[in-house]
């Protein structure tokens, strides 16, 4: 009987699943667009030394500050780009990829135009739910977190970060969109450089952010649907049109 | 010696102005868009009567609620239409855009793009800034407000509202975009009729908001400019298009 009920959970698990992918696939109709499904990953209680080791040499060389410094014990090594509250990792720039698909087991998708769909928002804050995404010849990093940056009033915050330097940073522009209710709302920025700090750029509120209403308004049976695009910006002349 | 201070004074605040200006149709370079200094209006203190009689009737008859319903004494005054916190006038839908002419001196403005430059966005919460907009054969009404729905935390909501009834404002969307530094946000929907009460649609959320520090990446030299576009939508194919 056990196993009969068991069965029939997962048979249900499984037509939600197709159900979610089916809604986000009429929504996000255009040709091409992967749909990808993104399960939350609860956080630890924020860890005020996860930025402790200051950031690591750059082609620039100026980086913007992460809260707390403290000598740098190897300049090769990032502390911050696990932007995982509770991981203490720092390593190498370029092993960023194989740590995040290893320790955390996020996924990495291909394509310029995808569709990230965030399970389960309601879920208390903190909590992240982070996809990699390869494109253009760099993979980049999307985190969409829910914080309380004022007690009691949980927000969402979402951000695109390139696993890769601050000058090659400036080459991208990336769009993040939600449409459903005939409302519509579109972030383009460049992305940062994942070396900056993810905690940085949230806290800074330089990211898209959405309060838990206007969440709900964009949700759709718990999920949320994001659009994101990635494209070159050689000559960036976003100021000069609307 | 007085008087040549003053007309010092003047003619640098007459270069600002200038400044100001040319500044946002350098932003906003589209052919045709008419950029308009919006000055601020500080509001008093939010009076919970100010929508204490219920909503008129509408063509639908389905209003969403305003707080703190009483009885309605006469079914052809709309006593919400005006935003102004202060304000406790109450009239028929017809009257309302001479009202905010001649009342709160409220500018009209011609075509379908505009650009609305609020000057002045550090001046404490709750402030209005306010300005109608004639476009397609109706009259809309953009208001962008400080306001703080947590305590020591002001945010700004922009919405744009038909001075017309619901089934009216169905026929059209409204875009609102801000851009500068390398960053870009649009937020369209549909607008609300001004029947509906700005406070409830500020309060619920329904509306373009932006963090203190989203708005100060936004501005420039404490003015914000807002590029408006409203279009008529017979059939919304929004969700079918990201």
């Amino acid at each position: 009987m056990l196993f009969f009920t068991q069965c029939f959970g997962a048979v249900l698990d499984l037509i939600h699943l197709r159900f979610q992918h089916y809604k986000a696939k009429r929504v996000f109709s255009a040709a091409g667009q992967l749909v990808c499904v993104v399960n939350p990953t609860h956080s630890l209680k924020y860890a005020p030394t996860r930025c402790a080791a200051a950031q690591a040499s750059t082609e620039q060389g100026i980086l913007p500050p992460c809260h707390h410094h403290e000598a740098v014990h190897d300049p090769q090594l990032v502390p911050c780009t696990c932007p995982l509250f509770s991981c203490p990792w720092e390593g190498h720039l370029e092993v960023v990829v194989s740590h995040l698909r290893q320790t955390h087991r996020i996924n990495i998708l291909q394509g310029a135009e995808i569709v990230f769909l965030a399970t389960d928002m309601h879920l208390p804050a903190p909590t992240d739910w982070i996809i990699m995404h390869s494109c253009l010849g760099h993979q980049f990093l999307l985190v969409l977190r829910k914080q309380e940056k004022y007690e009691g009033h949980p927000q969402f915050f979402a951000t695109m970060m390139l696993i890769g330097t601050p000058t090659q940073a400036d080459n991208f522009t990336y769009r993040l969109e939600l449409n459903r209710n005939q409302r519509r709302l579109k972030w383009e920025a460049t992305p940062r450089s994942i070396l900056e700090c993810v905690d940085s750029v949230i806290s800074d509120g330089d990211c898209l952010v959405l309060n838990t209403s206007l969440a709900q308004l964009f949700s759709d049976n718990g999920s949320l649907a994001i659009g994101i695009a990635i494209t070159t910006s050689k000559v960036h002349s976003s100021e000069a049109e609307v």
